[in-house]
């Protein structure tokens, strides 16, 4: 059950069916994390440091945080302690807040080209504006405000959820890699262009995004159901809005990896032969 | 899907329908974190200062932790911030870390009678030394040490495993609390006793304990699979050692809420007319 991707053997990492594999257990975690977010309602005041500001002590930040805000950039500290942000496939979305690990470096060998794509504040604005809206549309009563909500509780469901989109999207660079290593003329070609609808077409399968929106529709279902339970009761009682599962890949995750995808390519020449 | 208990509401948190639904839905918590946490070997150094020590600039705790319990401190002292440790279902393990919240309080109403219950302790104990080591039996490899493993990953997995059986084990309280107040006199007669033997035979229910059971291995195979798979590849890929979950819930979760229930029971005559 060795399960997670060892990044630490370049062949490995960059195998279509060894990420493919990851991409398809990183659905999984994705949907558990926000089936447990919408325990609670939206509550719209933790992502608004107007209505809910929390002082930040940090100066590299804003004086006043968002809850979510706050708690996010406070656990990337203490995550970054622990060597969170050397791996590549990990993206912070407060890099100004990282400190250095208090552990024994991993030795990652070179996977990936360098590169400063990262898409984290648009994923966590589409996160809180698109995602969060739509997951907890049937919550059916209004937020109750600070001394009575669960705010807390909803804050730390988000760092999971933030966590694991930005993982998976970001591995949109593993998947550009491994192709342009398949294919290299055509890209290089296609990047001297500067051609992002050329590389889009080039790196989009219909087909395949088609069968991802299927069998997220069906994980969203049977990890929203309780087994236990009859059909009957399980269609009155699922935990999720399994729509919104699938429109949160349909319009955030697969567009968005595409585009760390295409801007990954557009930096791939930068010190090589072919720039 | 208003599905967290309202614990601002008296009558509804002790409602034994009310606790029931949570139980089941923690489960569910429990199984999804687990699953998530069984993507890494067992990691043993994780949890022995000596091994791996870390030192502690707090001065509330040993100046070596383990990585364990260096990020579940520094996490719960975050968490305390926003108020986790106030809500009367959430047990520290590290109270000695705890910080004043920066938010205005929630105003439980008083639902459990005062008492010093707190088995997380042993809870860390049974989850390191047996859940664990049966969870994560067929990883097939051995510890490839601190520069290889993900050791960080694994550690903040169990954080959220760790919680989640926390506060699953101490809803033993808001159970033993409803029965105490269905049977006043019967319980009354036992306590005054400090008869534990014959509290834990009134608060136990052998065949819903085995319906537990046969529940939480139809959860852990149904989240433990992928629903797009064929029955035949998934016998092959299950995500989770199943019969770990069971025992999980046999060998430490159920004696463990008893053990709870049993001892909050012993302390709920303190200041009452019946003391």
């Amino acid at each position: 059950m060795d399960t997670a991707l060892d990044l630490s053997n370049p062949e490995g990492a960059l195998d279509l069916d060894n990420i493919r594999f990851q991409l398809i257990r990183l659905e999984d975690t994705i949907t558990f994390h926000l089936i447990e977010r919408v325990q609670f309602p939206l509550n719209a005041a933790i992502y608004d440091p107007d209505k809910l500001p929390i002082p930040s002590y940090n100066l590299a930040l804003p004086p006043n945080l968002s809850l979510a805000d706050y708690m996010l950039s406070e656990t990337e500290r203490l995550h970054s302690l622990v060597r969170r942000y050397d791996a590549p496939d990990e993206h912070p979305f407060f890099p100004q807040v990282l400190q250095r690990p208090i552990m024994q470096p991993i030795k990652y060998p070179t996977i990936l080209h360098p590169n400063n794509v990262n898409v984290n504040s648009t994923i966590k604005d589409k996160y809180i504006t698109e995602i969060l809206p739509e997951a907890c549309r049937d919550f059916g009563r209004t937020d109750r405000g600070e001394t009575k909500e669960n705010y807390g509780s909803a804050a730390c469901c988000d760092i999971a959820c933030l966590q694991a989109l930005s993982r998976r999207i970001h591995f949109g660079k593993f998947v550009a890699e491994s192709k342009f290593r398949k294919e290299t003329e055509r890209f290089v070609k296609l990047i001297k262009a500067v051609d992002r609808q050329g590389i889009d077409e080039a790196i989009t399968n219909a087909a395949v995004e088609k069968k991802v929106l299927e069998r997220l529709r069906l994980k969203a279902k049977t990890y929203g159901t309780d087994p236990s339970l009859s059909a009957a009761v399980n269609d009155r009682k699922e935990k999720i809005n399994i729509e919104a599962v699938v429109k949160m890949y349909a319009q955030v995750v697969i567009p968005l990896t595409k585009v760390v995808e295409v801007e990954y390519l557009i930096q791939r020449l930068k010190g090589t032969e072919w720039e």
